[in-house]
């Protein structure tokens, strides 16, 4: 099972036996609007604030999917999740109904493989026969932690990317019937890896070395390289992020180019959405793997994809102190059935 | 393996086979202070800013375990660790130079029960020979992120805890020689629990339910009682979260009295420290682990203790927008062996 330096080879792969996106407004207007679940026409949800918009776009992203693999909560042993926000509060008031043991994580825009390793690993072991990944973020709460208020209307940098408004969910099993969406073979685990990069508008910089060094490393572990993988596919580097991976990968011997997809790059159409070089945040890979990545995977257009989440840990007080922005990536192998 | 409706049972349990423990001066000061393998006298611990101690402190815990355990940073395959600040900054930048696989976890003050229960998950599932789970909280850095300028100097409710400064590390191997400190034999893993309680200057309250649940649910799913352990163990309840707790499982029959411990209340001698309730933070349960309990566990004096780390899931923003303060507890079975 233990593969290489940093990799799991699971002998009994899990299978993702359901997934749910919910979106905001602004990502049923891009070019994947018409793949998701539900697409969110008020950026409050109902809700009095944003926070409470998030953690409702969870709960309902959570439900949806339970619902979709016809199960109940109660049925789900673990759920492992988390946010953009400080202490996790999307996910601790959006997932506090459902009533399951949870594992809070924090891995910046990575979060959502972190979720799903740690989820296929514990169904993999046999301690779970189902359990739930799930992430989130929404524009607001994150410009309004990182950024500047909304209301104060600042220009953004063309090397910024926009936030993505969404949460995805999926349901790990040790068992599937036919209805299953895709495999869980493998994954590779990042480090922290610092480049030095102190531009806090320019994160698919900081992040495009962390996932080269998580995708180095899977090809390593798993003595494999790109012609093995109808895609592989980051979480949220943007276009000016997929151009230094592919220089570094290149440099190494590997050509991407054809192979490597974004799904900050496919989320919003830059040129009439005003997103400048992407989507980002942890929504973003997720709502993206679960509306377009996992049904090409389960009709079988794709038979084995690398999903690589990719995290800025970028925080206001460590980079007002000077510090720079680090970045993590967590690699996932999904494969068709 | 899997017990009861949120616990594990681990068929070969693994074992930790070395612990450290950073404190702080006041730490020091307390009646644990000689059992901590470090004291540092300055807060800053030669750095320009708190949040830079705090990562100091991570470093030196996770660099002295690894070297007590007789290895090297590259022996440990994965690191599971967290702290209390926002995007986890004390982690991310304390752990980037081991070069080790991280996934960064938040559980509040919890954190160290939920990096212990993942990182034994992964070592007794046979994907990594050793694992290091780890965490931290720094006074400092707490007080500026959830309450008032430490400059400010306001006053301190009597049911406020002190947010300690220290940071603990354990390693956790599948194969032990005769010098490990305790076998880990299983886990309970909490659920966010909300008994609405909205007084930000008493978390013992907001965290008791918390605990309590864990608790409870440990001795259903393992179908024991109090009598079958020498210490029941809660991270940071302080005085008045003990009480609740205390009341909480009377009312269903469990009589703890003489058996529960809170490392909040064991940490300071509040009479002559001034901190009120107890202590509190990532680092008062991880640093009494690794300093006090585990000796005990490892010299027999304890047979077996259930060790819940508690965490109260406050944010400064849910708490401006009228949230309570749910909460959250791990608990860990650990046994002499």
């Amino acid at each position: 099972m233990q593969k290489g330096k940093a990799s799991i080879l699971f002998k009994q792969p899990p299978y993702i036996t359901a997934a749910a996106s919910v979106a905001g407004k602004k990502e049923g207007e891009g070019p994947l609007g018409t793949l998701f679940d539900v697409v969110e026409q008020d950026g409050m949800l109902g809700e009095k604030n944003w926070e409470a918009a998030e953690s409702r776009m969870q709960k309902e992203a959570a439900e949806l999917a339970i619902q979709k693999a016809h199960l109940k909560p109660q049925d789900i042993r673990y759920l492992f999740a988390g946010d953009l926000l400080g202490q996790l509060i999307a996910t601790s008031f959006g997932l506090m109904e459902l009533e399951i043991p949870l594992f809070g994580l924090y891995g910046a825009c990575s979060t959502f493989g972190e979720a799903i390793s740690l989820g296929s690993m514990t169904v993999a072991a046999g301690y779970a026969e189902r359990t739930l990944a799930l992430a989130s973020s929404h524009f607001a709460t994150a410009e309004k932690q990182f950024r500047f208020p909304l209301g104060y209307g600042n220009q953004r940098a063309y090397s910024a990317t926009w936030t993505a408004t969404g949460a995805g969910a999926v349901v790990i099993q040790s068992e599937s019937d036919s209805g299953a969406m895709a495999k869980i073979t493998g994954i590779t685990t990042g480090k922290v890896v610092d480049f030095g990069l102190k531009d806090s508008t320019n994160m698919g910089a900081a992040m495009a070395p962390a996932a080269f060094h998580t995708i180095w490393q899977h090809f390593q572990d798993f003595e494999r390289d790109e012609k093995e993988y109808d895609k592989i596919i980051t979480g949220d580097l943007g276009t000016i992020g997929q151009t230094i991976l592919l220089d570094l990968l290149k440099k190494e011997g590997y050509d991407l180019i054809s192979t490597h997809m974004d799904c900050g790059i496919e989320l919003f159409d830059s040129k009439t959405q005003d997103t400048h070089a992407g989507g980002s945040g942890c929504g973003c890979s997720a709502i993206t793997l679960c509306s377009y990545i996992l049904p090409k995977l389960k009709d079988g257009t794709w038979k084995r994809v690398l999903f690589v989440p990719t995290g800025a840990l970028h925080s206001t007080v460590s980079y007002n102190e000077g510090q720079s922005v680090p970045g993590i990536a967590h690699g996932v192998v999904l494969e068709h059935i």
